[in-house]
């Protein structure tokens, strides 16, 4: 399902070369304040623009199609629509019988039967994850003053990257990379134990960005190395802060007041201009497969808006869940 | 919440020192052979008894309390409860003024304001895991032909670990590991793109097992450092099967027919008998302590099957959904 | 499935001839006082045994298994089983061959294939709502100070019931009714438009309890009736109470703290031991079938406690939700 | 929330006197054919402009914005909007004030705080149900070969109802009404005992349609005054087609392959230009209240295709849901 959430939640839709992409935000508090324009920020900070991301331009103006009146939420569904405009005519209809290694092309062939929209990846496109920012802006508002940051960690293994993107665009190749985000300011007691744990809440949204393959909390597999002597973060004071924060925040799925922190691995861009030896799936043949068009050397750099989004909206579900459920005192 | 799923939908319950632990398994198709014995391997397997493992000693005697007629499930809702019989008296009340670093204690505190449970962590006990095995077990009937099967890479760092283990019981400490689980024999087609994708599914719910703080699908963190060229999976022949299996079996959010893959970063169980210096939370002093009864020296150990109960649930949600949405040729 | 709400989320499970029914219920708030004794007055008013109603007799001592610690609920998960002791031994298997008319046997075996526990109505039985009324009892305490109050407005369209009892009882025959609940003290605000009107909701849950064939709110049917300046109900005074109620508490989906008033229709008991013609559906054969047991003349009768968990329930889910929405005031 | 379903969910959005209302719809299979012009008749039929209904005039033209390439549905969410164009301004702040008898005006200030858009009735608009109609549209089609469809049954208690409508429009006063829905062509075993019964789902999303306050199964409402032997349905032959249908095509909420018939009570329209007595709720006092605009006479007569829709929607979610849980023969 196209569909996040159990209080605040968020609906994507649209292909990267239909009309437009958008979100569909219900569950939202009245009396926010919002207006086009707030969504500025993160939609260019997503475009990126820098080197070694798409040169595909969109304006990206948001439109609010409901949900917003007078410069307020009003508690109904808010949808907000971002428009297609640069989309480049291309043999998309190739990638049927030779599947992009990396890419979906042959799984959503098998899942829609060739009935899926595969111009620019269509339904699967990174392109959708405007949507997902533009909800973002509105959850980031909800979980005020708590607040939410992204930031590269490294690209290709390196944390000065400006030479692997080179490399990347020289050799029509692309990299993955590192980014960190960390919730700050959220207070404890958010979140479940089990299957509503904030690692599952965020780990499930995190992973419905394209290209991410991994996500750890706090020490994450280094953990898995340490000693518990080690590991365990001792309390220090009255409030709950700990000396260490190797859980990232979170305690038998429970938030400890702590920043919440983890990091995600983002691999390389799998469409790569680079000829790939790969298979013809009707025939059977190997081929050799050269992607045209145009495409980021790597997705990593633009996924810490996207990221930042994706945690907002997992919080804002969390904290709206959290007051559902009045905690009393003996 | 304390449940999982939209068509094969698990709900675990209990606490560590009630009466029981038990799970509701509802939405599991009618005409499945089902006995109190079926249960048996994965609870032994779980129960463990290996060296580094708690001296809690429980028989694990499963008691199918309904959804089940004649040797084979119904199609009603099926509960299966676990007693707890080992339960050995302990002042926990000590961890409400001093909560045990690493543990849910302060978290628990702060979610439900002191009524929670907390003789032996209580509800956040991984004594809950018990019922997730028990709904694993019918899950993976419910999955065959495909299969599921994890285990343990490292412990402490280490590919061989008896030394880890040893070291930790000498100087009453805990260790960390990593347990890879793999899925094998599951078509192309499963899971959504974006909020359902397969990592997304698969990530929450193992998410939900205590003492998890990482995963990674395929080459996962190792991606974010590999070029495109490399990663990218090559197809061979018309199947779709792919020379390496970087992307661990999973494409846009969808199966691809090959293996799934993932590893998981358990941390050191977080009792531990060692001293620990912390804080008294009520009066902000700091002090030492020492944590008494009995406890997993290395909690990965234990993992193996409860990971693949997890993965198992999992997957058979996204088959029964995947039945339900049929793939029409054009 | 066999669960219903969103935030205090409710699942019932068990078989009328096995060793128990049930019900969990999850998203329950910490620090309610709740003990076994609590369930025994709407067990009680349910079990009825007045004239006309079941001769099995069950002492109906709930179990709580799990969520319960030193005489509070924990916000853990809930358990609650009611045992089956007076199982008679009778031969259902026949019903597989003559379904019985107005009854699920004929659609529990297209549904289950042969599968479904049939021994007195298996899942199906009425007896389920042994752990509705538990869930309700818990949802009372909830919604408290607003209040749930059901009463039988007639039998066989008689407001004096007796004599037509009588008649059930002489001819093996059985008979409806109309039931009436009210829901008092439910401030304006709670419900959604649309999909989550409290209409929807509570007519969602009370279509759950066996028997069910109609709901109407406030003026219901009769306002189809009515011109508008009839049905409207005029406002007076600042704080919205209105000088009729023909809307029933509810306007647009949302309560008007006025109080919610429902009227559920109840067809009489499709079990009776008087001959009926019916088919054999193995050969088609026109047969007369007997139906031998113990019944309810009048399951009406039993309904009222019921019928106001089922409301509580559903209330208790909105005003938890409404919870988490804060309103916000320019 | 404003979504409904499990697999095939729909979900609305918009105001009024927005730019546009609109539907998202999520789960539907891919490969059915789709077009602008299959709205037509449907949202036309909505529209009705026969005697009795809004002099407001709109050409409800749908525009595809996502989900549809080549003529058929992809599988990825599809989301239709319909524009709006003929809003009258009007000062609707006044009913923040005297908030309109038997209308939303007071439930949605309580619930919204203020900021809801209440021009036209806004979010709480019948206008929305221009996207559930588009949403039945599709459903329609997955359903197929079961068909849906409505007729009004009476007007004003009377099954002639010109007289009732002509004295509406000269009174400045409106009707209400009841209307049938069957459902053909449904095989038997779709829904589910208890909380997701056929009943419960249809209940739920008929409630959301504005101005429903009844609705009944097969003999509904009568069934309360009905023996048990009137009112079971013998079976003859082999398929379990019943001899009578009191049961309205479900037993034990699951279909039995007969019509599922319900009726629905459809109170009068709460907007009428008669003056009505009632309240000024910021200052108590009584006040005298003139609605100006455009208003239907009889919503009762737009009401057959929404119902239809809803029906329609509701019953292509059990199908699929039934296709996921597969019946096994022992």
């Amino acid at each position: 399902m196209n569909s996040f959430g159990r209080i605040f939640r968020v609906g994507i839709f649209g292909e990267s070369h239909g009309c437009c992409t958008g979100v569909c935000v219900d569950g939202c508090p009245p009396g926010i304040a919002l207006s086009e324009s707030d969504f500025e920020d993160d939609l260019r900070r997503r475009r990126s623009g820098e080197k070694g991301t798409t040169p595909r331009r969109e304006a990206d103006l948001p439109r609010i199609v409901s949900g917003v009146f007078n410069g307020f939420t009003t508690g109904s569904p808010i949808v907000v629509e971002i428009a297609n405009n640069d989309t480049a005519a291309k043999d998309y209809a190739l990638f049927r019988d030779i599947p992009r290694p990396g890419h979906a092309d042959f799984t959503a062939e098998k899942k829609y039967g060739g009935y899926a929209d595969f111009r620019g990846s269509g339904h699967f496109s990174g392109r959708l994850t405007a949507g997902l920012v533009a909800a973002g802006v509105i959850a980031k508002k909800i979980i005020a003053p708590a607040a939410v940051e992204s930031r590269i960690l490294e690209i290709g293994g390196s944390a000065d990257w400006k030479e692997i993107i080179e490399r990347c665009l020289t050799e029509r190749d692309s990299a993955g990379g590192i980014v960190e985000c960390t919730i700050s300011g959220a207070p404890a007691g958010w979140g479940e134990p089990f299957f509503d744990s904030v690692e599952s809440v965020i780990a499930h949204i995190v992973y419905a960005v394209p290209a991410v393959k991994g996500i750890e909390f706090g020490a994450g597999f280094a953990a898995a190395r340490m000693y518990g002597s080690e590991h365990n973060d001792a309390f220090e004071g009255q409030e709950g802060a700990t000396v260490t924060n190797h859980a990232g925040g979170v305690n038998g799925g429970i938030t400890n007041g702590n920043p919440i922190v983890f990091r995600v691995a983002v691999k390389p861009t799998s469409s790569i201009a680079r000829p790939q030896t790969t298979a013809n799936i009707r025939t059977g043949a190997t081929v050799t497969l050269e992607i045209p068009g145009r495409h980021d050397a790597c997705i990593a750099l633009r996924i810490p808006p996207v990221l930042e989004a994706a945690a907002a909206i997992a919080i804002a579900d969390l904290k709206m869940i959290y007051r559902a459920e009045p905690q009393k005192k003996i």
